[in-house]
This record gives C-alpha cells, structure tokens and sequence, in this order.
C-alpha cells in the first residue's frame, strides 16, 4: 500500500519517502480502520519532516475519510473526520478531563501513532465524528484546523465589543479569523498578502497589510505569523490587562523583554487542538470559507510533490486525495 | 527639608542624593500632604536608582503617615498608607475601570512625582485610605506591597484544591506565599535562603531549597525570583492548561521557545499593583506576618545608607523612619 513515511536512515539522517509496500494496518481493539479520501497539509507536517517531535512514521493528520473496517457494524462505511489525540484515559491529567494533554498520548501522525498519508490508518472509535451529508469532502477536511481555531473561544470570552486583531493571513489566521467575527467583534486582520486577505475582505472582514496606525489598544491580540517576532508585535498591539492569545508554534527562541507583561498585567495563553463538534456545526452552516484556502490537490502518488507545494512561502492548503 | 532625590548632573549621568534643602511641598487642589512616618524601600526602587523609567526626582513609594495639609479638615492629622497611581479619571482606559493603567498616570516616586522618602509628599485624597488603630506604623507600611500579592487573587481564581509553588524567597515572594497559603491551597515555596524560607516554614507552609523532585504537575505557579531564569524554571513546574504568574519586574532579556505555551496551553498573566482595601483587612486580622520581614531600620538622614542595605543580595525589607 503507498503511504508517505518519513524515517531514518541506517546513517541517521531523517528521510521522508513514498513507501510503495506500507502494510494494511489492522485496528487494534477499540479501534477502526479508515481510507483516507482526503487529507490536508498542515505546517506542522512540515515542522515534522524537519524533524520537529522526532517523529517518525506515516505523516498527515488532517483528514476526511470512510470507515472501512470496525467491532461496531454501525460504522462500516460511514463518512468521518477524527480528533488526532488518543489519550490513555486513566492518568490523572486524563481524569482531570485534559485529555489532549495527557503526557502518554499518541497523535495522528505527529507522536507514536502512524498518519493519515496513507489508503489506510487507524484510529479509536470514540475519536470519530460523523461528517454530515451536506459537507462535502473538500470542505469537511478542514474540520481539525477550523476545531483549534475555535479553541480559541473555549479558553477566551471574546466579546462582541472587543477590539480583536489577528496577526498573520495564512491557513491558520484566515480560518482564526472567520470564526472570530461571528462573534461580531470589532475585527482586524494583519497580513502580508493581499490576495489572501482579499479572501476575508470578501466576507466584510477588515484587513490591513501592516501594522500603520494601529495603537495598543485591542482587547485580543491572537498570534498565527507562525514567526518569532509575532510576539513582539502582538505584545506591542494589546492594551494594559488584554489578552494575547500564541496559536502558532513557533520553534525560534524569542527574545522578549516580560517586565512589560508584568507592569501592563496582560493574559497570554497558549490555545491548541479544539472542538470537533462546533467546527463541524459552524461547517454545517457554511459560515466559514474553507474552499477559498484550497490551494491546490494533488494524488497519494504525488503526495511529495504536495508537501514541497506546501512548504512555499505563502502557499495556503494543499490537499492530498487517496 | 531633608528628601531623597534622584536627579541627572549637567553631564547627564544620574545622581541619588540626600537633598537638604528640598522645597515644601504644596498640595494642588485634590491633593493632600502628607508627613512621611515610616516608609519601604522595594526592588522597583532599586531599579529606578539604576535608571529604570527614567524617573527624576524623591524617591520611594511604600509609606505610612499623617495628613498635614487638607481641604477636608476630617482627613487632618490622619493616619493613612496610600495607592501609588494617579489616574487622569477621564481618558478611555479609566472610563473602562483600568485606573492604574492610565497612560496619563504620575506614580508616587516612579513616574512624574515626588515620593515618600522625604520629610513630606502630596498625593491625592482620593488615593488615601485610613490605617485602623490596632495596626502598628511597621506592619501597616506593608500594605502596599501585600495589596501587589492580593492582586494575584483578583487576577486568577486560585481553587483550595490547587497545587500552587511560589519561586523565590525574597520579600515579596514571602508575602505572595503568605496570601496564597489563606486560600488553602497546596502550596509548596521555592527559595534559596533557609532562614528567610523558615518565616513560612514557622506557618506551616511547606518549603524547598531548590526545585528538586517537583514534577510539572502545579496547577499555579507564581514567579516573584525578580531572575529571568525564573520563567523557565516556572514554566517546567506548571501543568498544562495551568497558570503562570509573573509577578516580578525583571528587565533582563528572556531568550524562550514559546511554542510550549502553545502545545501545553499555558495561561500567563502578568500581575502588577493591587487592592489596598484587602490588604488592609488581612492586617487587620493579623494573618500576615510582616514584622519577620524587616531587616533594618534606618533614620531618614540615613537613607542612602539604607538604600545600600536593601540593594544587598538577599535582604529583606528595609525601613525608613523620618
């Protein structure tokens, strides 16, 4: 079976390949098998084949596909996405209801557990959610990064009267920022493109390339540049006692001066997977865009060609059909 | 008059000085004068000495005295501590009830006026609050300090299930620890000094040299080391979705890889001034010792001497009597 692995060399060194004999997995108990129909290309995956978590395995985590295999008659055939954490569900941060941090979890193609860049792979039962009908594939493979964006109201009360600015018009900050202008705050996004930003523009949403003008004074600053000076410039762009919400993980140590948190007393939290149920109901309603972020799709077979696609500066999803 | 004064000499390089003929000084209108009993000397004005905002003029901050000058004749001869901020009242972030972050704001011997190491200082009425009778001049001159460690519980509702740690042993950490052992939580302090440890150890709240056999499992975690290694340490210690206070002002550059904010969704919050109302009842009813923190004693004309003191490495609070 072809699946894109990534592994080491007997030298040492990380190689990312189109494995062309990838064994059929077999679902372990608790567990389904899935075919992929469709995955997605996340910046994390490129994190990864840096060698970001030491990972190695079948890549991918962002998927839409049909249950293939599964204890659960029910199952068979039924169109899925699936949270990508798998928890062990005894350990005290499992109990404390923190699942998706528990220290001995695998996740989808990022630790322990292989990906969805594959015709096949595995995953518990329990981390399923049935894709509604009137989602279509290209939209529903969007489910997990639209659940971390919508991670960010779980931990934060975004009023509809806040000043809220988005940094950053990648894949990340343009699906941020249309969840968070359903909250009718007062909305802001920084970017770069203006092609990307057209996209929100689209929707009424204000962007600006640039931070000309803008004072520190928003409520809520979130931080998707996936760059290290994002800090920097969120720090600079919240007002005394507001909140600044990291959703990128960035690597590169930042260099930052935190007296001024202290003397301004500004929140930071850092916000990661989120909701699959909410992403899906927002889908449902077809409130979020997702397709304007298609950038383009390629075949399993080409599936190497789709991670170089994505690693261009600026590029938006890449998908990846089995 | 006698003052402590920090001004720059005509080539520029700043001066502290025991000024012997400093002016009277005269209250505006709002304002009262106040005759200076017995005042603080803080980490924050150590800092100013060394140029930190830029400030010129009397130092000192923390201080208990007695009107002398008032329109409201029932304000004289009253003894009173008072809030260290004054606020525009009329600008954006006061109407939203952010006085103390007022960007128009003078602060009492730290930005744009006079302070309390002197024989008098103004301050307005409004900022005063009676010290009650059975609240001697040295525990009472606390107030401001431990209204900064209430300010931690305005911020983050810490639970009485909690595992909290506080880093560092200096005094403000010992008034940090003191506060948040009120809560009944699991508190475990972090410090360098057994003696100054052994003034909470006498509570009954549990202390370590060093952070040997602490797993990243605090719920909180209260930075007070006034280090910039005191982040990272802080950071290892709490769980994820836990909260991190940072309470000290360090201006040291910290170098630190954000991206574990993210993948373990830590809450930062900065944590600056407080509530002198609260402060003032919990001295009140004695559930803090603050006597077991006062190194020293020194008479005004010896302030300078008494600065030295406190910039020593590990003293505690030093005193000044006018």
């Amino acid at each position: 079976l072809i699946a894109i692995v990534l592994d080491r060399q007997p030298s040492g060194t990380r190689r990312l390949r189109l494995g062309q004999d990838h064994a059929d997995p077999q679902p372990p108990p608790g567990e389904v098998r899935i075919r992929t129909s469709l995955a997605g290309i996340c910046n994390t995956d490129l994190e990864i084949v840096q060698g970001y978590a030491g990972f190695e395995g079948v890549l991918g985590h962002e998927f839409v596909g049909v249950v293939d295999l599964a204890e659960d008659p029910a199952l068979l055939g039924q169109r899925v996405v699936g949270e990508i954490n798998v928890p062990c569900g005894t350990c005290p941060t499992c109990c404390a209801n923190r699942p998706t941090h528990c220290p001995d979890r695998t996740a989808l193609g990022i630790r322990g557990r292989d990906g969805v860049l594959a015709e096949y792979f595995c995953l518990p039962a329990r981390n399923l959610h049935l894709v509604p009908e009137g989602i279509p594939d290209r939209v529903a493979v969007f489910t997990e990064p639209l659940a971390a964006a919508c991670e960010i109201l779980e931990q934060v009360h975004v009023r509809p009267t806040d000043r809220v600015v988005v940094l950053g018009d990648g894949k990340l900050g343009l699906l941020v920022a249309q969840v968070l202008a359903l909250t009718g705050c007062e909305l802001t996004v920084l970017g770069h493109h203006a092609a990307k930003l057209a996209i929100l523009a689209r929707q009424g949403i204000p962007t600006q390339v640039g931070d000309d003008g803008l004072a520190a004074s928003a409520d809520v600053v979130v931080e998707c540049t996936g760059r290290a000076e994002g800090f920097d410039l969120a720090r600079r762009l919240v007002r005394p006692r507001g909140m600044l919400v990291l959703k990128s993980t960035c690597h590169d140590l930042v260099q930052t001066d935190l007296s001024r948190l202290v003397v301004d007393e500004i929140h930071v939290v850092g916000s990661r997977c989120g909701p699959f149920s909410a992403a899906l109901r927002l889908l449902s309603q077809g409130l979020i865009d997702v397709t304007s972020l298609v950038e383009a799709e390629y075949a399993l077979g080409d599936a190497l060609l789709a991670l170089e696609h994505a690693g261009r500066r600026g590029a938006l999803k890449v998908l990846v059909r089995s």
